[in-house]
């Protein structure tokens, strides 16, 4: 989960209840996490009351704590979620049936109360409409049937038209932004272009990203042809998610960070920018944030895209990674979810730790994804 | 493959011959790669004519051209590597036979001429001797047979005596070091404690580290023993490896970048200091080499450790990392193995912007590690 600094305010502290289990789940309840504010305030602004806190904060106003949001995939280890899996085996139709987008959306904000709602989907989601074919196999992950790896292949890849391809992403952010009703900030997402390109030229998952990379390097053109469409395809996606309800769009480059820096220079900084620029031209206050994990080579180049946050993961030190990244930009993120094993007075000096290093300067907030499910069998998540 | 620069001295360029296969292989030749010096010569020291150039060059002495080196498992691409692997399927039996191993360790030398030879191991090897049962299966990797996690299970541990452990390695660094009589640097390596103690309390290879991660938060006093057992053993084996030939000894602490900068400041940092320290006090000469890969968010933190050459790997800028590092350390690395894709001239062009951004300072040299197998199955040894 996650927590938000206004610009102006500093938060020395944040307190946990300590729940064991999901036994304790108390529906309707408000968040369990309490910040202890202190320090000067400079000039606050003030809070919209009408917005979520997430949007508020990371507008730089004065909040009373720092937001906290559950990432994608963090209601897997829900039991509800496991009950509508086995009903509905195919990942594919969980993410492209609006009932069920919405419910799975749903599910750890009914339970947590997290700042943040996001879209129960997946990056590659768009690729159908794109003419790529795919899917996401259970045990093994996405499989491109035709992987991409020449020109004549990148030429078929058609212009995404999202409100014909997927529409039930947009209905499905109609009807959660109802739901939530701005007591979340209901929370929208996309895949980078070089993170895209990586899945649909290796066929999938892949290690050593070694086809991608052969063509990066081998056939550079061939590349940025099928790079330039993304870009342009991933803008509009964030348009029309933001037109249909999401308050805050993420983007992931979950592999941008296999790239030296001067490959993440050719191959992915220009298409964040592109998507960056085009987006602020239409949605100026839309919140954009970056996810790039592993990314402690390449901080100080994350600002650059204009996005106006940064997702920093645990393997940076909150106050250097504050201090490579600049002032321009709010952070996101970052507590090891390995410290969920320890006990609740370590968790609490850690994230204490976290929030006291992420210091006054553009918003801060809290991020935890994949934890619950990956590290503790979802007997973390009362703990936020 | 590797290259060092003399602290005092500017290389300009490498040229690089391109071969396209391993049937160019031409035995005895010198080696293929030849730097063109330039840049202004400040108060150079005498190369010393009987020490193999990557000795020099950590030593900040004027050399010729930067030293190259490749990586251990580089062989692994070679048939005359696979033929033994057929013959001897076990890879126990392959790394602790003295004949063996010395074969093994020489394969990719006889072929490539490096200038630096690694010893065939692995950073487990000493596991026996501890009392550690473990074996390395293949398409598995390492198995321990019983994982720690318990003050009792780390009670078991016994202290290492390298001489009566594992008096093979003594003997192949022995022979290693006669064959190739200086004419390249014989490198000896261990595993760091963080990264071994991940492997024996996990039970073998990982993806999250949840089991060393809730050790380390629940009962840190348990891994802070464990930890401090390799450390002291570390210590005893690097200069084991030291008084019978290796001219240089890489410290490999693969996973020290799955902690946060401040677990890595409890849980690595001080037992890598504490080997270092030890082996200084035997060993002052010894130039001892960190390998952290993925360690972009830890990099100032390194040369805390008091290592004389720190890896970096190609998620950084050379520049970049340079600057991040400071000026009393040399650094080996880094381009990317991926860019092995690409034409003769890209290559140059990158290694030359390699060369360029590791400028003058401390001495610098290129290792490629794994890449030939990972990337182009044995091709491109001979481009370097």
């Amino acid at each position: 989960m996650s927590c938000i600094y206004g610009s102006a305010t500093s938060f020395s502290a944040i307190s946990i209840s300590h729940k064991s289990s999901l036994t304790s789940f108390r529906p309707n309840s408000k968040p369990r996490i309490h910040c202890a504010v202190g320090g000067t305030v400079a000039e606050p602004k003030a809070v919209n009351a009408t917005e979520p806190l997430l949007l508020n904060a990371v507008r730089g106003l004065e909040v009373e704590r720092p937001p906290v949001w559950l990432m994608r995939q963090a209601g897997r280890y829900m039991k509800s979620y496991q009950i509508i899996c086995e009903k509905h085996p195919s990942f594919r139709e969980r993410s492209e049936n609006v009932d069920l987008v919405v419910e799975i959306s749903l599910q750890p904000w009914k339970v947590f109360k997290p700042d943040g709602v996001i879209l129960f989907s997946d990056i590659l989601t768009p690729l159908s409409g794109m003419n790529i074919p795919f899917d996401i196999v259970k045990g093994k992950g996405p499989v491109i049937f035709n992987p991409l790896r020449t020109a004549a292949d990148v030429d078929q890849v058609r212009e995404f038209v999202p409100e014909d391809a997927v529409p039930y992403v947009g209905q499905a952010l109609t009807i959660l932004r109802k739901e939530v009703d701005n007591q979340a900030a209901v929370l929208g997402f996309v895949g980078a272009p070089f993170t895209l390109a990586s899945y649909v030229v290796e066929g999938g998952s892949s290690k050593h990203f070694s086809k991608v990379k052969r063509l990066a390097f081998s056939q550079p053109k061939v590349l940025h042809a099928l790079l330039q469409k993304f870009a342009a395809s991933m803008a509009k996606y964030i348009q029309y998610q933001a037109d249909n309800g999401a308050q805050a769009v993420q983007i992931f480059d979950s592999w941008a960070t296999e790239l030296s820096p001067v490959d993440f220079d050719e191959f992915s900084l220009p298409y964040l920018k592109q998507i960056v620029d085009s987006v602020k031209q239409t949605h100026p206050k839309l919140p954009l944030i970056l996810y790039a994990s592993g990314s402690g080579g390449l901080l100080e180049r994350l600002p650059l895209t204009g996005v106006d946050v940064v997702s920093l993961d645990w393997t940076v030190d909150m106050a250097e990674g504050r201090r490579r990244l600049g002032p321009d930009v709010a952070v996101q993120g970052n507590v090891d979810p390995g410290v969920l094993f320890g006990s609740k007075e370590f968790i609490t000096n850690r994230i204490n730790d976290t929030v006291r290093k992420a210091g006054k300067g553009k918003a801060y907030f809290e991020s935890w994804p994949w934890y619950c499910s990956r590290y503790t069998r979802g007997e973390c998540c009362p703990f936020l």
